[in-house]
């Protein structure tokens, strides 16, 4: 992709995150991801930056790894691109037969994450992707439950970085690959 | 798309489509389709599937609108053949902004479905779409929602109906399109 296309599609992502201030709770500033998916080119956009990010990086994925819920909003288009398989990590009590559950600490509450025990086979190189990195609970409790699995976390990808809550110290040794920055105030 | 095509395809979704007895509660079969997310080939059948159903019955889609969670993972591969927008229909108090809120009762137990007050136009052509139709509370919700905002509701795409629920009465005038049905037990 050239560097000016690169460029263009990062600023339509830019122009159509949206923030709002104190929601879900005072102090926060939530990034709203509604308008990329209600914008196509903006969608399609996203993954065409990951899918070159990934092709660039990291030439065997076996599956891509989407958390509940907004990673399924992205997950599933990269996928696809890619011509690989999608799993879900879903909250609590939402996947049917054998899980495996991780309690975790949110930026605002508690939560467990589960994955279906016969979702990943031991040694699949894995990309888990979600719309945005905050402090990174979820994310991580994600990395651990693929750990169990004996999956290989090649990266997280993520729409928005909230570089200042450090999510991705947090999820060393995993790595992030984040396609927007900012503050979370 | 041809006759033996458009089988094949069908055969591999129902040959994806597992179901687990007693999940999340006694006497429910759930129809869990993970595994059609985890081949790439069956999550490209059910987007053929829905784009042609779509293409030939409705030319002009403004909006596809897709219900959390399952929704998110087969509503943006749609949008995205049909090079329309994606708009969230969520829980209660995940999304930001104005809202529009419908109180409605679930196969078991109750929900809260919202949508952002600036998601659709008034007279917008909108598909809505979800994994699958149980007794239809939540995509009625929907509808309801869809209709305080004055959009145009096309159809209902579901990869999974439940026939013996009666989903598609309660859901009428609506109309539900299903790419295969079961028994829900």
């Amino acid at each position: 992709m050239a560097e000016s296309s690169r460029a263009q599609k990062l600023e339509l992502i830019t122009q159509r995150l949206r923030g709002f201030p104190d929601f879900p709770i005072k102090g926060i500033l939530f990034r709203d991801i509604c308008p990329i998916l209600k914008d196509p080119k903006c969608t399609a956009a996203v993954t065409d930056l990951f899918e070159e990010y990934v092709r660039k990086k990291h030439p065997i994925v076996d599956l891509i790894v989407g958390l509940d819920a907004r990673g399924f909003l992205f997950g599933p288009l990269l996928a696809q691109r890619l011509g690989v398989g999608f799993v879900l990590v879903r909250k609590k009590g939402k996947l049917p037969g054998p899980v495996k559950s991780l309690s975790y600490d949110l930026e605002y509450g508690k939560a467990d994450a589960e994955i279906q025990e016969d979702a990943i086979a031991p040694g699949q190189k894995v990309l888990v992707i979600d719309d945005l990195l905050a402090t990174g609970g979820t994310l991580c409790a994600a990395c651990e439950l693929l750990k169990v699995q004996q999956a290989v976390v090649l990266d997280c990808l993520v729409v928005v970085e909230l570089k200042d809550l450090s999510g991705a110290e947090r999820l060393k040794p995993h790595t992030v690959f984040s396609l927007v920055s900012y503050d979370s105030t």
